[in-house]
């Protein structure tokens, strides 16, 4: 399983105005904290692993209707082309005890990423509107393919290009490294 | 709040007429898989510190109702008296995926524990017979007080007794350290 993923910095009002005409489908909409940690012996920056903490409230016309607190360990690249990586992720039941015990254990929390983050579907891609705190906003155009990557990114751009935003100006940079000052590229 | 907890080697189906005989009452069946890793930065043999991943299933009529996974940090004992450490648990949805995250960021297992634990109610105090794979059969003796630490001991000393277990066998090696080869002290 592939994960094709654009990002792009863009206004989320224009974006609106086109999800509509469009006639794309309001999916959800969540507020996610992540806490990105280092490891005591080994720089995760350097390695191009992560340990995650994420909480994530899923809200329903303002209200929040769910908290749920995943753990998630990414490794380094296996493939650049197809930025495959190993990952594993599972549910804990309290965010703060587990957040104690990778601080107990020696991790380090090296940055927060808050983001605001509403989902809709269009052409078969998920189109997320991110708004991270401290980076301003941006739209996300994402599928997971078997195979045929290629294709899904062009189509990826069709759907940027339908929401009035061009995706030759797509960056590369996650967030947490853009908060950690990281050049968008 | 103290744990005042009291374990001797004895078999199991002595103590079960005594308990029969004593009126307690048996509050559940639980088998339980510990897995214990040590840190890539430090021995936590010797900080005594653990980090540990227990799965547990709880049985009913010999019927599994249901299954649990908690991580458990237990820090150095700050008090050596009351044997008082920091600790921090929470649950998990997915032990197996715990135990990869565990691993893939640099935590080695070093043991695993397996025991069936009946626990009974008696005199206010918990009583579970433990059968722990590799080193036989053990009873254990255990309360929580806010105070009078003490007392509490002597308490338990007296439900041994009940028990036809002399307290003065007392071991104070954990399951983990006699597996790892530590003398029953």
């Amino acid at each position: 399983m592939y994960e094709v993923e654009v990002k792009v910095r863009a206004d989320h009002e224009t974006i609106r105005e086109q999800l509509e005409a469009s006639d794309a489908e309001q999916v959800n909409r969540v507020e996610q904290t992540d806490i990105y940690y280092n490891a005591p012996h080994k720089d995760f920056a350097e390695t191009d692993e992560a340990l995650r903490l994420r909480r994530e409230s899923r809200y329903e016309d303002d209200e929040v209707v769910d908290e749920v607190t995943v753990i998630t360990y990414k490794g380094p690249l296996v493939d650049e082309s197809s930025k495959t990586r190993r990952e594993y992720e599972t549910g804990v039941d309290d965010g703060e005890t587990m957040d104690a015990i990778c601080e107990a254990v020696g991790f380090e929390p090296t940055a927060t990423v808050e983001k605001e983050r509403e989902r809709f579907e269009l052409d078969g891609y998920t189109v997320s509107l991110d708004a991270v705190s401290g980076l301003g906003e941006f739209v996300e155009v994402e599928v997971e393919v078997e195979s045929g990557v290629d294709a899904a990114r062009e189509g990826a751009f069709d759907v940027l290009r339908k929401l009035d935003v061009d995706p030759d100006d797509q960056i590369r940079t996650s967030y947490l490294g853009m908060l950690l000052g990281a050049p968008e590229e």
